[in-house]
């Protein structure tokens, strides 16, 4: 069998072939659930065919990664760490392929690909290093010929469900760390990116294999939400990580907490970016471009509010419907292309509908408030491009922050802009909303920047100065509070999270 | 208006009338909910006259708290640990009649009292250290000339709820943390030992007001599940400390989660302590009837079942019957008592109730298993003790591990004992319940130590070697996990969850 | 017997008497060597009569130290912490008291006498803290079935060596975390301040005391350069803690080393702030008036040379000389009074030495360098002041940053004035010196802070940001690289000094 | 030209030849200095030709790495992280080339060789985690609206001076950590082991070109104690690493600390293993023999004192004569060769003038002792072995603990034996000697191992528990107290001491 278009073929060399199984269990690729086609969001054609997990592929898979996970975590930390290294070292050689993949399936633009493959291997690398250094403590004891110590072992499995947006690099920061720490890996990625899925998984397991590790120590399964559920309610699980949104979140927890497990939330954010009177505005305006835009607004850091002061604000904005207006939207693969499709007709249908809220809502304002009115303005964009594919205009839209549909996340790139007087207001907006996932200032101001990083300023994860709300480093903790759901990932100390901690 | 009785009359030199209002509300002692009595457990008659908090109450003291902790967030985190020194000295002051109020009002024998007492003393201590080390990271950052840093800023309010058990440590555990962190608290404590809630307010209160800081800093009420809710339901407290029953703690959990709030729970212990053939019997011995008898049984670190190596089992058993026959049973004030009453009534006939249990699960043991029957044999006790006060008899069980009760936390000095053949099968006996705070291993071979603490070992929060199941130190971190909630308070990083982490 | 005059009849109350003998030895004060005075710097009279130790003195110290020091390690850390807290009250209670001997002996003027000695105290509540924070690590090993620890034991004796300039304080940071840390201490204090020597040793062994603990824990010696020798080269004192010049701590370090003994060392510094075009010149003025006149320029953190911009040159040296001329020189316990007399007559022919090195370089400068010429000019002050005490002009002098007489330690209120055009240009100014403890800029422009603090930014140990050169916090660590020693006091990780560490 | 052998033609891989200039200095090979040969151990013959440094090359490679530092510390360090981890995978794609060469010019065993290259190895892998956390703290300030942190920046220039007995391993140890946290190197390699200097130089320096970054970042030198001079005197040199003994290691501190420069020494070992009566005596035996014979005793942490308790003295001592007879001496590339030859002549001349010592020390011991004589008496082996390489026999001595030459480091396989009666006399043995590297204790009791972790045991710093003395990993911090010389390399916070501290 060959794939649907002659520009898919480098997938074989990635270990894929036009119908796959989509689950990796017990070290074998096996699959006994619904056939999916894999879709292209630039045309919405089929890139390839992939059989889902069944409940019984699932039961039989995790039977096999507990039983594994008895071996996995009498390895010494350096030796899993080494594996790890394997696996950063296998991905680096498929780097370009993968990235590729990402761009077809995904939708998001070759660089951002690459850079996401790449953010993969860092973590590997990271994760290195951090298996000579999961360290406990050795703490004075008040009791004399005492010693008291805290000590960390691993919890046996984690599961990790990753969401469509970076369905590669939420699992290198889960599964890296978790990894090292000597747990089993049970992932179940996006059900509309199983061949990415199944891509990672094959250069995972076949570093595995090369090592004589059972191949249960990385379970891998395409599927729905009947999978995660299973994998919520599942006792051997010890620690859920679920990326995605704040509702299906706190079902999430919900379940596994009734069960006593632990769980590790990456959810929606809503990320404000404020530009203070004495920012570099272009510096500003360029940021705000990549972190509204970017990935067509579909990432967890995409920055979604624009707080502008207001001696500046129609400075500001006026470049940046300028720039807006030039942006390259196209195939994500061709050099140049800044805005690809958004990843499925659902995405596209979102937007729309968040379109028409956001108008109707400029009425509701209208009715209601009684300040200065400045909700629900199209000021670019807000319409979908007629094409095969998912493509819609970048959009920008002048609305009051007290606007109910500001407090929601539109996975889309939709940017609302807000003017505000005193920096105290506009912290007061950024705070405002739900989810507590990135924000950012630009300002020149020493007072100002410390003002915003301690207690009364941003209440974000995140907090950036003087560059966009997107563009976390793995060597910090990722994550955000309040509805975002308080899970730290990657760096600093996160790896605590995917440990149990003894006293004694 | 003069106490109950004469014997009373030092509890007005710790603040204390014989009717007294139970909520401090914006630095002020108010309040307007049911009027109920403090009780002796020894004796069963009234102590003292405590007015509850009615929700009016809680609305007014928590405006304030929210108010007052924009104040208190921007003091300098040293000058929070000056105030908290303070706290200390103000006890210490008063340590020995805050011991005997315990004795009195919770049925602690004195020494325990005094001895809870100081461990807050320690606590503050121990606060006053951290308050300069506080410490976030500055992270190398992969981007020329960026930097990366990551700060812990206070969270705003903390709301703590305690248990009738340890009235007034587990307070000093968060309350010590809180403050110098940075937060405001609200307090609730046990509904059953308000006028340890209200002495121990009165102190802190006035260390407040010598520094002229607001007393809305230190909010607490008495009051039953009415607040208690009402604190799992408020967004103004970010976080909730729960002490308490596992049951009642998945809910407190739950309502938390939807709106967002974190939690931090301290929920219940099923601990047991192994004894291996190569045990000093002598320390052992003496170990268990500390741990299983020490507060009636009713410390969250009591040791529950013990786990005896066959090839020794009657051995200890002799020995262990025969100490439990000499245990000292009454007035908790007096000199050389070991067991004073339990806290309640109910908790006398919760006791009851357990021992039929334990007898008819002998029952369906017989009914239902094929192994060996060791199940629900009453060696010495079992009964209660006929007097005015909640007293009853330390009581030993031989049963089998596999019996439904010996999953539960029967709150009351019951012991189960089990027997054992190998090392393996000890700890999967101790692993088998779905609580995870504490337990313990008596052994002198370094290989079993080492297997303990491993991967392999105990899966409990504190693990203990040849000291009982009690007896955590504040320089660790207490806390548990499975059921036992996960949370962790006191020492080592505990004092991350008191606050929010940016990455900036 | 009676004290010269009667406003020193309060030295009574914190245990000094007209006569004294200067050692504490084995828990009792004894003393064999010269007798000499202490000298009050406002009018160079005696205070009081001191005898110092004799090297029997020392030897009889020494061993009884060597053997308490078996006793005190065995002590639990906590319980160490326990009796530095209980150091920290007993010099909180007689802060006033100290403070004031501080002033008649040292001569700094009265807020500074007692904030020295609360500094003291505020290092015994850092030290309780530490007590229980001296952790261990617990490392991944990389063979299966073993386990990497590091810890940390005492090193048995600890000598400290402190300046005249801080007689408390330095002793203070040293022995606070000495003691928690396990360590016996054997303190010699400045020849010139017996009294707060013994004033200090007689508190802290009264607490020993009362604790029952062997008062040859704390072993103190009034005494000059033969018992510092004598503790240098003593194999029995593991880590000798020395605050001097350079040119002693290169031959302490030397003795201590061929020993194979530790050392810390705290030296010269010469601290530079540099304000920039941007800067808030009025705080700046004020910042610099106080870091170079506060105790008289005899501060280790004492700003030396003044680097400013060439746009706002004028205008600032302006403005300093105006605040200059309006310092109130004279009785340091006056109220008002900024500027107390030099410690000794000594220093001050050192102060007329050094003016005339001035005026003289200014003249080799002259003749020697081709560019602009800013060399050895007095701005004002550059006298002493005739009275019976040590008194001299705040001096400023405008001066090339090449000169010579620049580069070293002038022990004196009197500030180097220097121009530059660029900030790099300053940053290499400030770099020149050999000595590395401490330096400051004043700006409102974040890049030049970033800069600031650096790769290529200042070389000192101490690195500020609008504020002075002096007023380090305990939390941090305090000390300077180069000729300053490198050693590293009071917070962070300084303690891991004072111990030894083990890895297994 | 071709290599003297043509066994050795495989250098030619690892980019040797017969004649190579020694030095690596701004990015090219020459040198000016003497020509040397490379000698192997096991005939004395010529491997190959090197050219070591002369001054003149000193200078001008300093030059080039002190202007290349400027570049290399202003990279990010995750991008210096990236440098490393390419140079651990250009090692591990030579491993077994290089483990040769070790073998050939060094003497050790095959294993041996590949081991130390692996090492190397592993500290990249190692160094690019610790790339991502080097960091610094953000510490509660007690002044409001005021920070304080504590950053950590470049030295500057790092020079490694390496001994012959780890010729790469050390260099490893210190260029990883140094490089990552942004220094450059400038190594001096034993004047004996001029081809793996240069080797593993070329290795380097191509990933430096590969990355487009100066060659001087990686600078070094072949040659002897000149350039070793040069090295300590250099202001430019911040830090000094220096391996080797005692003696030259205080003069080399004393040189760098005149400047004000940092030392890090890794001076001799003189490291004894104690066998308690409760041990496994098979597992103590096959311990002491590869941590006495390994090597053939040229290792720092090689066991040179051989304590055995009394009751099982004669068994264990039977048993090690018994094993030490079938001990395979020979070539050391040869598989089953435990003992290859030592590394020069000279080596097997200290032997001969340290085995006639040994006899005539059993003299002295015999008139001016008292105890009973347990010295000097050869047990096995004791003289060369005739062949053209510096082959001797692995040696076997009784002697008493307080014979002179037990306190001084013979750098060949000679074990010293003793007896003892009690733990505390086996440590107080164990801690008399001045040097302090590493020690361990085969016991079975927790109590012994405790104590011997604790203040009153072991003075080592590494303190290892039935392990030998060697086989130190780079997770934990490597080196010794007293005269090992105070330093710490590898693991835990070692990398501190590559860089300078700031509080501000």
């Amino acid at each position: 069998m060959e794939f649907a278009k002659q520009e898919y073929e480098f997938l074989s060399e990635i270990g894929l072939s036009p119908e796959t199984p989509g689950c990796f269990v017990n070290g074998k690729w096996k699959a006994h659930g619904p056939t999916v086609s894999s879709i292209n969001p630039v045309n919405n054609q089929k890139i390839a065919t992939v059989v889902e997990a069944s409940l019984e592929d699932y039961e039989e898979g995790m039977k096999a990664c507990s039983e594994a996970s008895k071996i996995w975590m009498e390895l010494p930390a350096p030796k899993r760490g080494e594996v790890v290294r394997q696996i950063g070292d296998a991905l680096r050689e498929k780097l370009h392929h993968l990235g590729r993949l990402l761009s077809i399936e995904m939708g998001k633009i070759l660089p951002e690909g690459i850079g996401e493959v790449q953010e993969v291997i860092d973590m590997c690398d990271f994760a290195v290093g951090l298996s000579r250094q999961l360290n406990g403590s050795v703490i004075p004891s008040e009791r004399p010929n005492h010693m008291m110590l805290e000590t960390w072992n691993p919890l046996g499995v984690v599961g990790v469900i990753t969401a469509f947006n970076f369905p590669c690099a939420v699992l290198g920061w889960n599964a890296c760390i978790a990894l090292v720490c000597g747990n089993c890996v049970v992932w179940k990625g996006a059900p509309t990116t199983p061949l990415i899925t199944i891509a990672i998984t094959k250069l995972v397991s076949e570093v595995f294999e090369r090592n004589k590790l059972p191949g249960a120590i990385f379970t891998s399964f395409c599927g729905g939400a009947e999978i995660g559920q299973a994998i919520a309610k599942d006792p051997r699980i010890s620690l859920v990580s679920f990326t995605g949104s704040t509702k299906v979140g706190l079902m999430v927890q919900q379940t596994v907490h009734q069960r006593f497990g632990k769980c590790l939330l990456e959810l929606s954010g809503n990320n404000a970016i404020i530009i203070m009177d004495d920012a570099d505005i272009k510096l500003a305006v360029r940021s705000v471009l990549f972190a509204a835009v970017g990935t067509a607004g579909q990432r967890c850091t995409t920055c979604r509010r624009l707080l502008i002061h207001e001696s500046i604000y129609q400075t500001v904005l006026d470049q940046l419907v300028d720039v807006y207006k030039q942006v390259k939207i196209g195939d994500p693969l061709e050099k140049g292309t800044l805005l690809g499709p958004l990843h499925t007709p659902e995405s596209r249908k979102n937007f729309e509908k968040g379109i028409e809220n956001i108008k109707s809502q400029a009425c509701s304002i209208f009715l209601h408030c009684i300040g200065p009115i400045l909700g629900g303005k199209i000021l670019t964009g807000g319409s979908v491009i007629e094409s095969e594919g998912n493509f819609v205009q970048p959009t920008i839209v002048e609305i009051s922050p007290t606007a109910d549909i500001v407090k929601e996340e539109l996975f889309a790139p939709v940017l609302y802009v807000m003017k505000f007087q005193t920096f105290e207001e506009a912290v007061k907006i950024n705070n405002s909303v739900p989810q507590g996932l990135s924000s950012s200032i630009f300002t020149r101001s020493p007072e100002n920047i410390f003002k915003w990083l301690g207690p009364h300023g941003s209440d974000t994860g995140i907090v950036n100065v003087n560059i966009p709300t997107n563009g976390a480093e793995i060597g910090g903790a990722f994550g955000g509070e309040k509805a975002t759901g308080g899970g730290r990932e990657a760096g600093s100390d996160s790896w605590k999270q995917y440990m149990r901690r003894s006293t004694w």
